[in-house]
């Protein structure tokens, strides 16, 4: 908490907004502001102060990557309704960082070629590498979410996928990967007044498809999902937090100081000269 | 130059730097400021205004995108010696944009796969996707640079991919994509305190590598590399900007403009909906 000790955060982010035993998705205002004592004028600003923080944190881990002084990479799993403000997050708390640092995968409706494959094919092939901050918009988890609510794989095959993932989520642990899933929470009425938002306004239309609407329809079979994803895949080494999301300027400030928190539990270090500082001196000053 | 008419340029970044029919290298003043006639705080000022004029053209090249609207898409090709900021052109120009529209590849060492096919196997594989920015650090005119340099590959074969990179540069203009080569262009003198600066401070020790050194040592031939390499691709279709270097701020400034400019000439528009907006406007309503 260090970093945001002058801040409005009354507690630690990844506290107030784990899942842990016993929590239930229809317990959560999506409204609501857990752990900030803030308003909206105050999150602008806080967000403003984490930027340079992130960026700085980001950097040292990259650099001791470089140097074989750490294995620890980050990766940001985004799961969300439609409009719930994944772009915004990745625009305004990822794209804060410097983008050599970032390595962002956005996951749409499978191919042939992956779906011939195991769900975690295509996801392996984009975990970050060491010094990485990696996102990835939409994930595995869509597998167990449209994928059950569609009903695209067989019960018993949905079944097994849980366990999968745990399993695949605890050998990128062992890696090095802090991962930092985030499911951001916005009700059914301001998902409304978002879509009714792009239908008012010519540049948004693109942003709108008429499927939407389909997926809208099956709100509570997603909620349902959801809170079954939440039971079976929240863990020790890889837990779900929920972001209040009706709020943009709340969900972004707390991403960011998830990914804050996270960076300062690594605490990445300036790596040591790996060479002879005053001999490079030297050479470089006898250098024409 | 709309975008820029009440700024402090003077002339259009593309013509002032295009290297052109008998363009000489030797002839450039690494701490010139060509076609701006404002000085650092101007060009900070002016950097900031660009920042949210960028951003919005190529979310309107992606919005065209994603509707068929248009196969157009803009690939930054930086190359440069060590130092001279490559790595604050992502940072602070690319990193601007929304991360979602932009696709960056950073072609390092080549690995024995990548040894192992024709110098163009890895880069045609990062080509950026219609909609997007790629940005490519470093590219295939390592294989012409470094490649002659350090006589990498027999002197025929360094021959052939002068021609084998213009016939593939040619193929990606026609299928839409517009390539904006940028050298960067630093001074030995600028290069030397900037290495100096690296070794002065332990935040920057990871930045460096002795083999810097050896690289500085060849200074005169990387320029002779340089020039073939102007003289043998710079092209209509895929044109060279030599961009003075010694000023970070000018070189930033610079190579924004040549973006904006070129995403000012593609003119992507928002795209007109591809669904009936009464119709899902009266959906929306009666969702629940």
């Amino acid at each position: 908490m260090t970093a945001k000790s002058q801040h409005q955060w009354t507690a630690d982010a990844r506290e107030v907004l784990r899942v842990d035993e016993g929590f239930r998705l229809i317990d959560v205002d999506p409204r609501s502001t857990p752990g900030y004592g803030g308003d909206k004028v105050d999150g602008h600003n806080d967000l403003a102060s984490g930027v340079a923080q992130l960026d700085e944190l980001q950097e040292r881990l990259y650099a001791a990557s470089r140097s074989d002084a750490t294995d620890a990479s980050v990766l940001l799993v985004l799961q969300a309704m439609d409009t719930a403000g994944k772009g915004g997050i990745i625009r305004h708390v990822v794209g804060s960082v410097d983008p050599q640092g970032v390595a962002l995968a956005a996951f749409k409706r499978p191919t042939e070629e992956e779906l011939a494959h195991d769900f975690l094919w295509r996801i392996e092939k984009r975990v970050p590498e060491p010094g990485l901050i990696g996102v990835f918009d939409r994930s595995h988890y869509e597998d167990v979410l449209i994928g059950r609510v569609r009903e695209l794989a067989p019960a018993d095959e949905i079944e097994r996928r849980y366990g999968a993932i745990v399993d695949f989520e605890r050998r990128l642990a062992e890696s090095g990967t802090r991962i930092v899933k985030v499911m951001l929470n916005i009700s059914a009425d301001e998902q409304k007044s978002r879509l009714a938002e792009r239908l008012d306004r010519p540049d948004k239309y693109w942003k709108y498809n008429p499927g939407d609407l389909d997926e809208r329809a099956a709100w509570p079979d997603y909620m349902a999902a959801y809170q079954t994803v939440f039971e079976r895949t929240s863990t020790e080494h890889a837990p779900w937090y929920v972001v209040p999301a009706d709020r943009k300027w709340y969900a972004r400030l707390a991403v960011q100081a998830l990914l804050l928190e996270t960076l300062e539990d690594i605490d990445p270090q300036w790596p040591a000269a790996t060479f002879d500082v005053e001999a490079e001196k030297a050479r470089l000053a006898r250098s024409w």
